[in-house]
């Protein structure tokens, strides 16, 4: 037996230790390795791994600076100390609070992603681009895929897979320690560009066999991949890509969702994505709300419904496809982007954009050819100058049923003495829904601190803005296609009018002077 | 007593016999005055009214040439005979016939309306000037209200009403004479125009207190509607505009149909237009479908629900208001004619720029500003141009519901061994209809001689078109706002893929040659 330190320990960074040891016997994905981290009397219990090579690793992501010892127990039999530094750029996991997200040392983090499904599994030279291009791009989360793809525009198969091939079947006990290697290279790197790596677990859009692994097999997936990769700081994990085209049951998705909260000591972010049918957000291990779909602005409804922060991580994608999923406008797509950040949400960019060689960036990357990408950081760059992020405001204009019920019986001059007033209250409860549904109030706020509200395509020659009638504010016009921010008005408060240019993509915004 | 002739009898026209005698005692709308007119021993029996200054007319409509005998009774006691001459240029009414319109003469008619909800309670030289703009625009139906508004931006008393005051009180048993002339001439001038009058008979935006008439009255202002109106061609009844604002219950709104198709002998078209609840298409006196409401690609839907024709009367409007109600872009303005036109269904227009003087076209007409008309008018002429109505095609490729779970029991190879198709028939009906919904097909056709494809906001680079694997068919691709046709293909026919300029607002027409 052979130890090798690993890197050295920083605070908010994975360390890993190494050993040499035999080849496992029987399955290299179920190995018997263990250790145990302890500072100040503290103790977090992380598996160990089979590494490929006669090598076994742990890996450990410490939270806090300072002395850890550690021990190794099982196959590998080894212990020692380590002296974690204080982390002196790195911020930490990010992690939801509330119905946003942070970093585990309070830094704000709004995520603005983009994907490419099959990253991982394209020559190397154009993961390379892809990944040259995501440094230059305003993306700080990427939506990718353990699992190669099998489907329009995807012909090519990868070189390499998950797991070896034991007699023609791919084999969950012998996993393919080039892919898992390379795989991680392309996990640090991101995380080195402040990236997010939001790791699809299992999709349907399979030809291998890995759409329809029993679930046992899956469980050893999910076991080899929670040892291998929890210690990394930048991952997120989502359980599928449109998990309702899977032949799994809801109790099967659940159990996924359940074994990895339990095998990921850190409690790395984890959801689902949809097809159709929304993914059960209340789940307890699910972290955030993820969606496909392109109604951005309910994200204030899943908002209150779970309390936890909303992303719209497929919307459409900006291109050119025959097919109707990915031919958004370039305007489009950035007009979702505001929608759902305004709301207090997020969204998630993609770009389908056709060309001979079938390298579309939604899947295999390459490069970015569209023209949203650049007014999705102008949005990202403005989210991120204030204080904080951006929570759904409501203008208390839309009819609240509730209300309206309760109102229903009482005089109150100007209210239910309106014949509009009347006749809302007349309607029956699922036509006053349908109403409710079709107010757009596109607005949001941070504290006192700013307010925004967003016109979508509403072409409106006026604008209103509902402020605090204490402070003064100043007022912007933004144009959200032409990147302008334009002064309106400075040193106001209360009911604000503001002239407005009378086209589609306006936001007004509104920060405390 | 004395007997006036009226204008020459004429097939397709409103001819008229007007009689002097006393004022009526008591009501001045419900008068005992009935005409019978028979030709070849067919008789229509038609109800007179008084118009005021001792004067009282009786209006016919001839839908056939030939010589018609009459017979006035009642306060009046007239006979005599006129020869009707066939008409030259008139084509008669428009009727429903399947789920499109034509005109009595079978000449076909497509509805592209515009809105100008206070027309008729304007000063004369506005009012003047909105007729001006109508005959020079695309339009061939408008609609608007009997009743005054009284709304945002419209703050201004008509000078004459529907009726006098009895005591302070709007007194239907006394109609304004003036008023009546005034809309009849209206009426006239749009019927030379070739301009429909889509007659809004009810309305919520009320200050004076017509929205709440008591039942009794309602039907006796109706009653003199019918005796007045029903002779004139280009007429269309409208229960109201938003029924569902107004304090009237289901049974009423359903009594009034039938007092109206009971009263008016000739079966105008007849519909009812929503706020939020859409009013019940299958009422038997119901001719059309009238719905407010912006998703026009259902037209598909309530046209096989009704199997009558589908008029989206309120999308929206062009414009710049701060509600937002009005402040469409001209091209998503454009957008919904075509989505509704090639789903074989139509729309109506209407436009709201704020102005100082407060004349926006859609309540008080005036002169229009935007920028939709000219297009509207491109897609007008291209539907005239073909030789009958666009009807909805169905590609086939949304799934079916019901088809699905048919075929969930078999095996059919290439469909049911698609783990697509499995995963589809997995989901949950409420889920399938979801995904049934997301799926868009805006495309239509005439028989096998024209068909048509809008791809609205999509930017495919890429269009097909399935064309019958005979004949030869020239393939357009048209820009609905460049308005401009190019041909891609010539003596094509089968499954067709054609070039697209990668935009929104591009549609595929297929001319067989």
């Amino acid at each position: 037996m052979n130890e090798e330190r690993g890197n050295q320990m920083k605070q908010y960074q994975m360390m890993e230790l190494s050993f040499h040891a035999g080849e496992p016997v029987g399955s290299q994905a179920l190995v018997d390795l263990n250790a145990v981290f302890t500072k100040d009397g503290v103790s977090i219990s992380v598996p160990g791994f089979y590494a490929g090579g006669g090598v076994y690793k742990v890996r450990f992501y410490p939270r806090e600076a300072g002395l850890y010892q550690w021990k190794v127990s099982g196959i590998i039999e080894a212990s020692g100390e380590e002296l974690c530094e204080a982390s002196r750029d790195g911020h930490g996991m990010v992690k939801a609070n509330g119905t946003h997200f942070q970093h585990e040392d309070g830094t704000m983090y709004l995520p603005f992603g983009t994907t490419v499904y099959a990253l991982l599994h394209q020559e190397k030279a154009l993961t390379d681009e892809t990944m040259g291009t995501l440094s230059r791009s305003p993306f700080n989360k990427v939506r990718f895929c353990v699992f190669p793809k099998h489907f329009d525009y995807n012909h090519n198969d990868p070189e390499y897979f998950a797991f070896e091939k034991t007699e023609g079947k791919f084999d969950v006990h012998r996993p393919c320690f080039v892919f898992w290697d390379a795989m991680e290279q392309r996990l640090a790197e991101l995380g080195k560009m402040g990236i997010e790596a939001d790791l699809i677990l299992f999709h349907p859009y399979d030809k291998w066999g890995f759409a329809t692994l029993p679930r046992e097999d899956c469980l050893v997936y999910l076991d080899y991949a929670t040892r291998r990769l929890s210690a990394f700081p930048n991952l997120w994990w989502s359980l599928a890509n449109e998990y309702d085209l899977l032949d799994k049951s809801m109790d099967c998705w659940k159990e996924f969702a359940r074994y990895i909260a339990a095998h990921d000591p850190y409690g790395h972010l984890l959801s689902n994505h949809n097809f159709i049918r929304f993914w059960d957000f209340a789940n307890p291990e699910t972290t955030h709300v993820c969606i496909q779909d392109k109604n951005v602005e309910e994200v204030k409804k899943w908002t209150k419904k779970y309390n936890k922060p909303v992303i719209y991580d497929e919307c459409g994608y900006e291109g050119n496809t025959a097919q109707s999923w990915g031919n958004l406008s370039a305007f489009e797509m950035v007009n979702r982007f505001w929608t759902a950040c305004v709301c207090g949400g997020y969204c998630t960019h993609g770009e389908t954009f056709v060309n001979e060689e079938e390298i579309l960036w939604w899947s295999k990357g390459g490069t970015l050819k569209g023209e949203s990408p650049a007014r999705i950081g102008f949005l990202k760059e403005l989210l991120y100058s204030f204080p904080g992020p951006v929570t759904y405001l409501d203008d208390g204009k839309s009819p609240d049923p509730e209300m309206m019920e309760q109102m229903k019986g009482q005089e109150i001059p100007g209210v239910t003495d309106n014949p509009m007033f009347q006749a809302i209250a007349r309607l029956p409860k699922e036509d006053l829904e349908r109403l409710v549904a079709s107010f757009r109030n596109i607005s949001g706020h941070y504290g006192d601190e700013i307010f925004i509200k967003y016109f979508e395509r509403m072409c409106a020659g006026k604008g209103t803005m509902e402020l605090p009638d204490t402070g003064k504010y100043k007022i912007e016009v933004i144009d959200v296609w032409e990147m302008t921010r334009k002064t309106a008005l400075e040193g106001v408060n209360g009911t604000v009018e503001v002239e407005l240019p009378g086209k589609e993509g306006i936001a007004l915004l509104a920060v405390r002077m």
